[in-house]
């Protein structure tokens, strides 16, 4: 199986499942006990908070678990429940939505093709702005620390959804500076069921999920430690093995991926963009050919890829992502993410390549929708 | 060791262990994923939320799974934000304090000595009610029968938190007559990190974390295969082992315990009630012995207990349920909770003998405070 799938969710790095198979075969309490298993379970939980806390530059104080990036997102927006704020227009949903189901208003930063943000269009008379670090269908990487400049001059607090560029580009809280940072362990290796929100100490707090002095008061429930330890694990292993400087073959491979398919593809187009992207993510559209019909077929060949957010996955709607950077719902249905993990090979390259062209070509030739010749 | 504290949290069952761990060796895709490794997921989940809903004789589509009890808690406070509500004095926080901090208005409805809410006391003008099916700190069962049918008189919403419940006392959500009732994997030999909410088809709802299309819109955030799996292991254990009834077992070591308790341990008074308790809990007071050094003399020769909730620990404030049936902050101070779980022993038993009565005579003899001999 070739599995191209990586930023929908990544398998468990052989280290984290070792750390949670420790784990399970420990006499643990609750952590917020205060008996021998609950303070062995709560020292778990604290190592794996100072680790998280080092691959982002954080204090461990500043970093509060939670059940994963959507909750983290999900808490700064009810953070400033009421209040004004903006974010761009290709955020993740539960930026998006739950801002505008929350915020008195929401303001939409619009991108460029490309899937910028440009630091210019920053609204001065809001409390939040919430821009993503690194975009989850395209890749694209926002010049979070020059629009951090301009919210600070605004007076504004910044909050970044850190969920897919964490692991793969250097990330140091301070040299962005975010007062918020929302981070996640299966994206990086980790279990799903755990991600964290940092939140800087000056500023503004209150929690989503209430009553229980958990986190320090900041996030009820009892206290995760099997996927804590693993979110752990996860964060050690991308700080020790320079996981960063790892994903700079991954993009090699994704480079060579995106030109074989500009050559071999009738029809194909980049939606990501060439510079400042994530290194394991290539979206590209193929004209006439329709992205859940590719994905299908490919899947049938056994490579596995997507044709977005797996949080969108099965809606009809065009990918909002590429409705504002494309404008054109026919590039957006036609389009397929690629997405490398650290054990991407050569072959499955070379397996996406033996699959891709015959399945587009194929699905071309039956396809009523008329081809333009200027877009190859 | 002996533990003693399964109401704060249990061990994984060795079924649970074992499904966990078959999952974690599968290569599966996010849930939410179009493709095969996505659909492997999907159908993983779907089986676990069968076993569950079976549990509480629900529908599996009134199942929203969540990331545990305080979740699934604050998931129905939300829905009634800006509502009026009324809960009883000795709800868990996170119905008390959400509900505090969400509605409108939050009358409380007081319960008696042995913990126990009078139907009559529910309050006519409200939208939402929460009553707790059993306290966990206890144990008191709540008439919640009772309370549903005056509820339906006043048209008002009914909800229950049976995290405690679950697996111990029989529960049918019909028969209950609850629009909404809260579990949690962890307090049934689940893991910790995923709940549910039941929601009654007819029953208004609104998401807590929005952004996704999980749980069919109602919970954003990556589906937690791993956990959900062990969640429907745990179910399906309590359903085919008929766990209600191997519980009966455990109230005769738990009636044993309290009877030697009263005998062999000087100015000792049981705080849990004699009927209609879960099988498994005993709350005694022991007069000028305080909780927490009970709580550390008895870990310091390996009999795990706690002084009250898990979720409260730590606190200096006196326990609000024992509070609310005692109104006695020196009762409450001198506490401890047993709860017993289905690997307890007559060891264990024993083993609490041993200890507990030297342990609690030498604190009465150093203590300052003067014992009233009609206590005893």
């Amino acid at each position: 199986m070739t599995y191209l799938d990586y930023a929908a969710t990544t398998p468990l790095l052989p280290v984290v499942r070792e750390k949670m198979l420790e784990v399970m075969n420990l006499e643990l309490g609750n952590a917020s006990s205060l008996h021998t298993p609950g303070h062995h379970a709560g020292a778990i939980i604290e190592d794996a908070r100072a680790e998280v806390a080092r691959l982002i530059n954080a204090d461990p104080s500043e970093i509060i678990f939670t059940s994963g990036g959507s909750e983290a997102n999900n808490t700064v927006s009810n953070i400033f429940a009421g209040q004004d704020a903006a974010t761009s227009a290709i955020e993740h949903p539960s930026v998006l939505e739950s801002l505008k189901a929350r915020a008195k208003t929401c303001r939409i930063i619009n991108v460029n093709q490309q899937g910028f943000v440009d630091p210019a269009d920053i609204p001065e008379n809001v409390n939040l702005v919430s821009v993503m670090l690194a975009n989850n269908e395209l890749g694209s990487i926002q010049p979070i620390a020059e629009i951090a400049k301009r919210c600070k001059n605004y007076n504004t607090f910044l909050h970044s959804d850190a969920t897919q560029a964490l692991g793969k580009i250097h990330i140091d809280v301070n040299e962005l500076g975010v007062d918020y940072l929302t981070i996640s362990a299966h994206k990086i290796g980790g279990p799903i069921g755990v991600g964290a929100l940092y939140v800087r100490k000056s500023a503004q707090y209150k929690p989503l999920i209430i009553g229980g002095h958990q986190e320090n008061k900041r996030r009820a429930g009892t206290s995760n430690t099997l996927l804590i330890a693993g979110f752990g694990a996860a964060a050690k292993w991308c700080w020790d093995g320079w996981s960063c400087k790892q994903y700079q073959e991954v993009a090699k491979l994704r480079d060579q991926l995106a030109e074989r398919i500009l050559k071999e593809v009738p029809y194909s187009s980049l939606n990501s963009p060439l510079e400042n992207c994530l290194p394991n993510i290539l979206n590209v559209s193929f004209q006439a050919a329709e992205g859940e019909s590719i994905q299908l077929y490919l899947d049938a060949e056994n490579v596995i890829v997507s044709t977005g957010s797996a949080c969108a996955a099965g809606d009809i709607q065009p990918s909002h992502v590429l409705m504002a950077t494309r404008h054109d719902a026919e590039v957006a249905h036609s389009s397929i993410r690629f997405s490398l993990g650290l054990a991407t090979t050569q072959a499955d390259i070379d397996h996406v390549m033996t699959a891709l062209p015959k399945i587009v070509t194929r699905l071309q030739g039956i396809s009523t929708i008329k081809i333009k010749e200027s877009n190859q």
